[in-house]
């Protein structure tokens, strides 16, 4: 590759941190040219003290993203620092000026037009203006529960109806998201979390939305549960212990309807001891599609490789928001083989 | 839909009958505007006699390309006339020159830039200079082995090797199938056949060619390999009975390498008799993904879904002559639910 990727990492948590050690770990395809975080714990080291990595990169973290973005004027800033985007959209709005492509880890940009529609607009425009892609994407929502959903009806002249489930186990994920989905808590306690909005998957109504609107139905309702799995008996995870009869996850469902007729069901079962983990997509259609990926999407390295594999998306993308429909298919990069 | 997109279909053989008869149902969201052929048999007919339908359509099938599309003028040709680009690509030139977008079925057109460079640049040069897309898709090559296996990466940091399985039934598809794949000839007979090139799946090493440029991988070179499949029982499908020690089809394979390592392998067999279809792919990388489609995709009806659904790709699509890789993932389009 003569040409690589100037990126700018903006985020430097868990993810974040993941990222930067990917786009570091492929220096024949990209170049990591600034660091971008609020945390005073982070700002000012060098971006290997963050990460840890001993050889340091030169690359000192700053919260200024104006002089930043300015000051480098990346081909893609990957994106995380939030989970929702009514907090955070002026950091896109941003980059946009800056003339910087984005790929994003928000969940609610996957498909940000009918619960911000406001917002949508404003960073469409900014993106047009300024003859850039934004883009929102990641493992779930963004490829498993939608996108590969979506690609499975490619070969289909009719669909009346697709049911989705993707099962992991908790236990083989880092412990935040064990917290996450509330492993270990009473019943009584994940029900009163549950009523402060705390628990459950972000993005799972982004997920029917973007389905829905990739296949050109206009929902008339959408239903969403989240239920806590308690467990059937004592697992031990590195991190924690799930006694029988404790909470182990969530199971999180979104119906779409047309009409009375559920036509969209997507199921996320997340919980510590989840047995057969896998991605399933049924599609009900002509010809029907019985898709699995057996063992599941292991979501905390793939989440990672979205974010990286969604950077050549953008720099070539057509300028505006797009959503992972609007851009060519998500696929490897920057890969051993690539750099021979 | 308030805009349909106006079609004219060239070349009326099975496919692309079916392509009709696809096209005339969807009719909220697609207007049939000509038909073309070259068959005598056909020429002068109204389509609804060639496709078996009671109800005219008032469009008559014409030999004369240059004054379909001039006189109408579509947003899309969907092109079944041949498998071979060298023999028909002056069409493509044709549509675009008239400023037609074009879904082809053409095998060689998938990915043509290596077996055909020359034509490849005329071909993208006319469809630049008239502000037009031509894509070739089908299900195989341009989804099951290619198109699927690049999309099952979109979730990996690195890929080390990719291997893709379809396995066929041979006896639950159309006759011309069952032929083609040599079912009911002695395995001398099959050899002789072999021997003048008339056997074997067409589009393997395109697969290959796709996958590897998608990934930006540099082939040391492609290796092909077609044996027959002998039946160890006897077969009887609708059409014709394979004998114990007879023909029953074909195991074709190809592999690309990177030095001496096979880090391609596509295989496909189809015969009739065979057990457990399935399309598999298996991605070697972080994450390793293992993707299954129980059953298979069913060639007759996906490969027209995959033009049809091609349209919209081709409407909107980046001009010039595109792969599957170039657009947005392909996704069903005018349902029944998106009629609504």
């Amino acid at each position: 590759m003569t040409n690589k990727y100037r990126v700018v990492q903006y985020g430097m948590g868990p993810i974040g941190q993941s990222c930067l050690r990917t786009i570091l770990a492929k220096d024949s395809a990209l170049e990591l040219v600034g660091a971008i975080d609020i945390d005073p714990d982070k700002v000012g080291k060098d971006v290997a003290d963050i990460i840890g990595r001993d050889e340091k990169t030169g690359l000192t973290v700053s919260a200024d993203v104006q002089t930043v973005l300015e000051s480098t004027k990346p081909d893609a800033v990957v994106h995380t620092t939030s989970s929702f985007l009514d907090r955070m959209y002026d950091q896109l709005i941003l980059c946009a000026k800056s003339g910087a492509n984005v790929v994003s880890s928000t969940e609610e940009l996957v498909f940000p037009f009918d619960r911000y529609p406001e917002i949508s607009r404003e960073i469409d425009a900014a993106a047009k203006e300024n003859g850039i892609t934004i883009l929102g994407t990641g493992v779930n929502p963004g490829y498993a529960m939608d996108a590969l959903a979506l690609m499975a009806t490619g070969v289909c002249n009719e669909v009346t109806r697709i049911e989705v489930n993707r099962v992991v186990d908790a236990g083989l994920r880092r412990l935040p998201l064990q917290i996450k989905v509330g492993a270990a808590l009473t019943a009584e306690v994940f029900e009163e979390r549950k009523a402060t909005g705390k628990f459950g998957h972000i993005g799972l109504v982004e997920s029917v939305r973007l389905v829905a609107s990739g296949l050109g139905w206009t929902l008339s309702r959408i239903d969403e549960q989240l239920n806590a799995v308690i467990s059937e008996r004592k697992v031990v995870t590195p991190y924690l212990t799930v006694e029988e009869g404790q909470v182990a996850g969530i199971h999180h469902s979104a119906s779409g309807y047309i009409g009375d007729e559920e036509v969209l069901s997507l199921n996320l079962q997340m919980f510590v001891g989840a047995e057969d983990p896998r991605d399933a997509i049924s599609v009900h259609g002509d010809p029907p599609i019985d898709l699995l990926i057996r063992g599941g999407i292991f979501g905390d390295t793939a989440t990672v490789a979205t974010l990286i594999n969604g950077i050549p998306q953008v720099v070539s993308g057509v300028p505006g928001l797009a959503t992972v429909v609007d851009v060519p298919l998500p696929k490897a990069f920057g890969t051993k083989w690539s750099l021979q």
